[in-house]
């Protein structure tokens, strides 16, 4: 996704000649408008009443708004109302407007204007202020269906055009937009947050072609344009998707929803990354996970529950990958024979996800792939999931990887390179972008990832990837007492100090069943599923260490 | 709900003198145990493959487990295999004993184990062993499934009993559970948390009659056994399907789920109760409501958005009603020609959420009052909601309320007394207790509530209630820059302060719909609907200014 610097310099070089013509192209209308309205200015307006503010409207048609997405043959010849943005506008001379009308996402449809020789129901003036009207602008159109005389290519309602005879402006937009409709719905040029944007004010009928390009922090910064681009719209439905896939299959499998607090008394796990708030006369922290509350969960009888919410990381990182505050998807169940019971549900449910929204979402990653490509992600065959141990992974790093892994150790945790490596490897050799890893070394574990009883140097816990990337973490917890004390222990930590002692206590509390669970980054599944350039792009509101506007 | 302390003191007294009895009767049966022990000591353990510590199995039953709701006929004189926990014991002479083994919630079934004259399966050692589990250990159990002789009055599936032939520990509860299961299945005593508990530790077979009652505060403090009593994981359900109902209901007319941030940059809604924290080298806030948010979304094109998440209030209030972290419904929509379309989409969620609860919750619903004894939440007949505006509201209290609101004033906001004292008026009159009052005074809304054009006394913004108590507020926004911008004057702040800036920046930085919403608490809802005591019975981990733990 990465450009040279030479390139990005010719592109904007470029850009800026696209926008200097631009606004020569509009200086020459607005001369032709200004000379075609003074020889208007003496005509009486007879359409008056058919345009201007809604507040003035006394001619607002009346009955139900008739969506896009609805309208057909049925509705040729006949007047609709309609509500929706003014996504662009063209006069033609000066007795005839172009507009694109937008309700949704990429739903649009063109709406001409032309006076009439009457001046009524659409005069000069109307026109002229119609073509006027700020891109953006929130607006309650009437009109008759037309068919155009070729396909509208510019919108999405490509085979009907709006006739218009009354438009009012409910809001207007300002003048000058902080970014175009068509520089919103290209791909972000630059990820760093910091770097200047490229002036990115473009109007042109054909959206997509030739709008500058702005980085992500001028998207970032312009956020009601940027989650009116069709692109981020698309992700979104794919992320909506994504969670509600997530939900239905496992309430389908008797989960229950709960909700982990998100204000917590001691930095649980570890105490690093984690923000820290005065709280009344004590001291309170934001979760950095629901771990240990999807385990009081389990330990109070509840078998299996999921939990959707935020996940706080005082981390100062300042990478495309991460962010201060995410939304995370959880599961913890009880363990009936083996924790291999809890890898298959995951995979179940990932794979449930992926094939939903290859059929539920094919609209959406079609639209999101025109403006970032990627390939299709490659699921493996039902019943022949890709699961590797940990140690069989650094087998095939060391024997078909880089030479720089060559000495890849199976005790040591992986890099991000390295798994990235490996899932090349994975890639070439099974043809799937999905697969597990097992029985990762203790080390590379937390001090209640239970370790396997069989070989005490690794754990009954995995991870999951997607195109080389880690998306989940789970396993089976020390459901024991006196075990997890131990373990607590042995990985150098007191069992006593505060808030891993409250979390033991449980387990002293009652019987707890074995258990094992998973945790999923909501945004880096749409993210690397898609393989957008950042999870920047998927997070409804970004949260990172430079980030917490808007 | 609260009882004098006098009822109090003898409550605890008779608590205690049970207590005294039960430890009298449990000695006498660890001498007769003993006794037993000693000669079946000399006996060889023919049995000693079929219990135990569930590692040391050998003879673990294969195959899959059933559930207790699926027991029936047709296992009469089957083998089968069951999970779960030892929920109450008792032995009956040396040679047998019964246990209640407790799946889930309410989901229990009576356990036999009697020793055969063979010494196997079952031998005298086995049943001693057996009587002697803790309870609320988890245990995995094989046992023939029989009819009992008379149904089972003290578990769920009482028409059938188990006959063990096996049994081993997975895990153990230690010797005295800080609250006992009866205990946990009983109202709380005493709403104060600081209160000290009553010892709550009882055994017995009855378990909801005798045991004595703990504090709020002690079922806090013992959070699994909490959470395992039949009465939380019933209320519980009832949360999770007010979500459900909630989601669905949305899903279905085109909202969206969104994910709103909670760490913000600036103390968004006027700066009291707000949470702030250091973040990197500047400072963040959690967020008191998404409101700013949901606009946003509309603000970028969305139609229409819902969110579900924790909301915070740093407010130093210790009441049944409050706590620092909850879970906030929230909705936000255009609005084509009137905001009452918002006030009855909203009115009709709710309606469909009670609706929803009384038909897929009765089980549920009739448990928890048989714990904590409410009327049946009355509805409006369909088509006849009750809608008054606030200025009739306060009429209906001047003329048919008690004299202490003889003068309240259609311009000031009511009191939480007033509401319920209105709460019981409509009741009265209209016979429900779900009804909205619309049109509050501007003085009563924050600044972003749009004045009814007609009348800028009030607002187009709305409460609902629910036995009297507010459960949900809403209205229309100003949507226009100007219009709010100059209302933020009139409100006497500042448009250019921190926080407003940022957000009315949004609205000038495009045109935006007219749009309004709403936002409940999810909690407070499941209270009022099974009018319980406290909000802090509903939430799965409380927080308040005294409580961060578990």
């Amino acid at each position: 996704m990465e450009e040279t610097t030479s390139k990005k310099g010719a592109k904007k070089a470029e850009a800026k000649a696209k926008k200097e013509a631009e606004k020569a192209r509009k200086a020459a209308e607005r001369e032709a408008a200004a000379a075609s309205s003074s020889s208007a200015a003496n005509t009486e307006d007879l359409a008056k009443e058919n345009y201007g503010d809604i507040k003035t409207a006394t001619g607002l048609p009346a009955g139900e708004f008739t969506k896009l997405e609805q309208i057909g043959e049925e509705h040729v010849g006949k007047t609709v109302k309609l509500r929706g943005y003014i996504q662009n506008s063209r006069m033609q001379g000066a007795k005839m407007a172009f507009v694109e009308l937008r309700e949704v996402g990429s739903w649009a449809i063109q709406g001409v204007v032309a006076a009439s020789a009457e001046g009524k129901p659409v005069s000069r003036q109307m026109v002229k202020w119609i073509g006027g009207i700020k891109l953006e602008s929130y607006v309650v159109v009437e009109a008759t269906v037309q068919k155009p005389l070729e396909p509208v290519k510019s919108c999405r309602v490509s085979e009907f055009e709006l006739h218009l005879t009354k438009v009012y402006v409910v809001a207007t937009a300002p003048e000058t937009l902080g970014m175009g409709f068509a520089t919103a719905n290209r791909a972000v040029g630059s990820l760093a947050e910091q770097e200047e944007a490229v002036d990115p004010n473009v109007e042109g009928l054909n959206i997509s072609e030739g709008a500058p390009v702005a980085s992500l922090a001028t998207h970032l910064a312009n956020p009601t344009m940027h989650k009116r681009a069709p692109v981020t719209v698309a992700i979104k439905k794919v992320r909506i998707t994504v969670e509600k896939l997530f939900r239905d299959y496992l309430e389908e499998r008797g989960f229950l929803n709960f909700h982990p607090p998100c204000l917590i008394g001691a930095a649980s796990e570890g105490g690093a990354n984690v923000f820290k708030l005065p709280y009344f006369d004590t001291e309170a922290y934001l979760a950095q996970s629901p771990q240990f509350y999807k385990q009081f969960e389990i330990a109070g009888g509840a078998q299996r529950v999921y939990c959707v919410g935020p996940v706080f990381r005082a981390e100062n990182s300042n990478t495309p990958r991460h962010m201060t505050e995410f939304t995370g998807l959880d599961m913890e169940m009880e363990i009936a024979e083996h924790y291999h019971e809890v890898l298959h549900m995951l995979e179940g449910v990932l794979l449930y996800i992926f094939r939903g929204l290859a059929e539920k979402c094919r609209e959406e990653i079609d639209l999101v792939r025109s403006v970032y490509p990627s390939e299709e992600f490659l699921l493996p065959e039902p019943g022949k999931e890709i699961r590797l141990t940990f140690a069989e992974g650094q087998a095939l790093l060391r024997a078909e990887g880089p030479p720089e892994y060559a000495d890849v150790k199976d005790e040591e945790d992986m890099s991000t390179p390295q798994e990235k490596a490996l899932g090349a490897l994975i890639k070439k050799k099974y043809n799937t972008d999905f697969y597990v890893l097992d029985k990762f070394p203790v080390d590379a574990r937390p001090f209640y990832a239970k370790p396997d009883p069989e070989n005490p140097k690794v754990t009954n816990a995995y991870d999951f990837f997607m195109r080389g990337q880690e998306i989940l973490s789970g396993g089976q917890r020390l459901h024991l007492p006196a075990e997890l004390e131990a373990h607590i222990r042995f990985k150098g930590l007191d069992p006593n100090q505060k808030g891993i002692k409250e979390y033991v206590d449980v387990f002293k509390s009652v019987g707890v069943p074995p258990h094992g669970g998973g945790g999923i980054g909501l945004d880096r599944v749409v993210a690397f599923y898609l393989n957008l350039p950042t999870v920047h792009l998927v997070s409804d509101y970004v949260r990172t260490p430079k980030r917490l506007l808007p």
